[in-house]
């Protein structure tokens, strides 16, 4: 833990040259100030945070971290934990939706089961992981991070997570569990209450013993929520931008930012899902989802669809003619 | 005009049965029900009005239109109206924000300059159009689709033109005229009270003597804003589904669901812009959008950029494994 706590204290800024020389080109481009909306924004954070004018999306990856959790004994989810094992082989036989979303947005996909044969402990009795399974599982996420990885999309799959993620959420940011859980797979009426009691009695257990965020992420989350962290950050140290799913890997995410605000610096909401925690997480966060298509899958599935408007934004500013060069006026008469 | 109202009369409806087979499909695959959103929701859609199953988005096309209008004289845009023919130039050469959108979209992009050295009639003192030059744009655009194209993005050029739109939208929906004016290209304080000043003036002049939606669209239109009624027309003939754009083409589109409701069944709103009237004409229509991230710039930018999302809609639709075929469990225990 003292070693993801060192890098958190040392992180990369943004290149302030590569932002100020991005926004100094979008003003000499074809279109009146501000016409493109975010995807100037957009255009302007990939240049600050890969460190070059004009950024590029060359090589996109999603990656997929599927763990599985001994909470799903309690009943919380509509499918069997035995989903999660059977995902992973869809994944790699490239029936999953994320590998068609993945390929439609040009993207390398992968996917990293962690020890789906052991779960975590279920976290109504005791912490999920020990230190040194949360630590195998965050170095297995940076691990994950290629060097020439110019944009990350980071999701998960594992049968109980949504459970997880509601609890570290109620756990990082207070409120009542009813707040934080909802349908995820899609359960309700007495299986969602039931499931909002499971995560008020995890919370209630850990959160007084716990040491910080990321000790809260130990706790209460899951071999894949410690892998996207891991992700995440050493995106960070990559010069690698990176897209957030959903709610769960906004859940993990929140646990780096709690513990360092300023960490997801580097990373946009892809899309807000329609699990009703991760609206309330993104405002959290001071994040603004690109999409909000009513999407509830997971699997890095928002993340992989908005590469293709990451990639976009990246284009115009970069193959964009300016005012002098196409000769067009840029200024009323 | 007849023959405009006998098609409207006469519009094919979406396959029910290749609708049926699309959503017996989408109960297969290999996610709990309904956790891709609105990409469901997008697949079924093109399946109906593709009149396949599944669907593919193989051959999308973009299309602009570009036209000038008299009303530009009264000082209602920021920029000169030399500045579309100028942008048309841009357009041929590749170098406008929708040359760059259309290419990473994998769709091909055609621009229709719409006799620009001809402006429209200044819609304040008589009629932008007269019957002839209706007609002869309508065509113009209902000529420019390709039986092949599976997909198709209108948008448009034509420096005043949201005055058009702010007129049309007016007349067709009523409420005050400063509700659907908005800034444009980039006008504020007393260059936009002026140029509501000038939506009302026009409104008030035509809407006792139009003679319906299309004859709103011949006065207080212009040339690129009949060619996509005709382009949005032809497509419905030719099963081929409609990314509208934002505020412009949406006034177009109005009138021909205003002149024949559910004209529009086989178009969807790419985006919302951020020119307000858009948002308040999206609601009259009942079109809720794919996207919102305050893009105003037209050109078809943001029906262009929504092509990934149909396209990836449909790669999923297409794409992915049955719960059978997978072997992954399709019910809880």
């Amino acid at each position: 833990m003292a070693e993801i706590a060192a890098c958190l204290a040392d992180l990369p800024g943004p290149s302030d040259g590569a932002a100020e020389a991005a926004r100094a080109r979008e003003s000499t481009l074809t279109k009146p100030p501000g016409a493109l909306g975010r995807l100037e924004e957009i255009a302007e954070w990939l240049a600050a945070w890969q460190d070059r004018n004009p950024p590029a999306v060359e090589n996109a990856c999603v990656v997929v971290f599927a763990g599985n959790h001994g909470v799903a004994a309690r009943g919380v989810s509509a499918f069997p934990a035995d989903v999660t094992a059977q995902m992973v082989a869809n994944f790699e036989a490239g029936g999953a939706a994320v590998n068609q979303l993945s390929r439609t947005a040009g993207a390398a996909f992968a996917i990293v089961p962690l020890q789906l044969d052991t779960p975590t402990n279920d976290f109504t009795r005791e912490a999920a992981m020990d230190e040194d399974a949360f630590i195998q599982a965050f170095t297995a996420g940076w691990d994950v991070v290629q060097p020439d990885c110019d944009l990350l999309a980071v999701g998960e799959m594992g049968i109980a997570n949504t459970t997880s993620a509601a609890a570290v959420c109620h756990a990082l940011f207070g409120g009542d569990a009813q707040d934080w859980t909802g349908p995820g797979t899609g359960v309700s009426g007495d299986a969602l209450s039931s499931k909002a009691r499971v995560v008020a009695e995890a919370v209630t257990l850990h959160k007084p013993e716990a040491a910080g965020p990321l000790d809260i992420l130990r706790r209460l989350g899951g071999r894949e929520l410690a892998a996207m962290a891991g992700a995440i950050l050493a995106a960070r140290f990559n010069r690698c931008p990176v897209l957030l799913d959903g709610y769960v890997s906004g859940a993990a995410a929140a646990a780096l930012n709690e513990a360092q605000p300023g960490s997801l610096d580097h990373t946009v909401a892809a899309h807000v899902s329609a699990e009703p925690g991760h609206r309330r997480l993104l405002d959290d966060l001071d994040k603004t989802a690109l999409l909000d298509l009513g999407m509830r899958l997971g699997e890095a599935s928002g993340a992989a669809l908005a590469i293709n408007i990451v990639r976009a934004a990246a284009a115009c500013h970069a193959g964009m003619t300016s005012f002098a060069d196409a000769g067009v006026s840029n200024k009323s008469e």
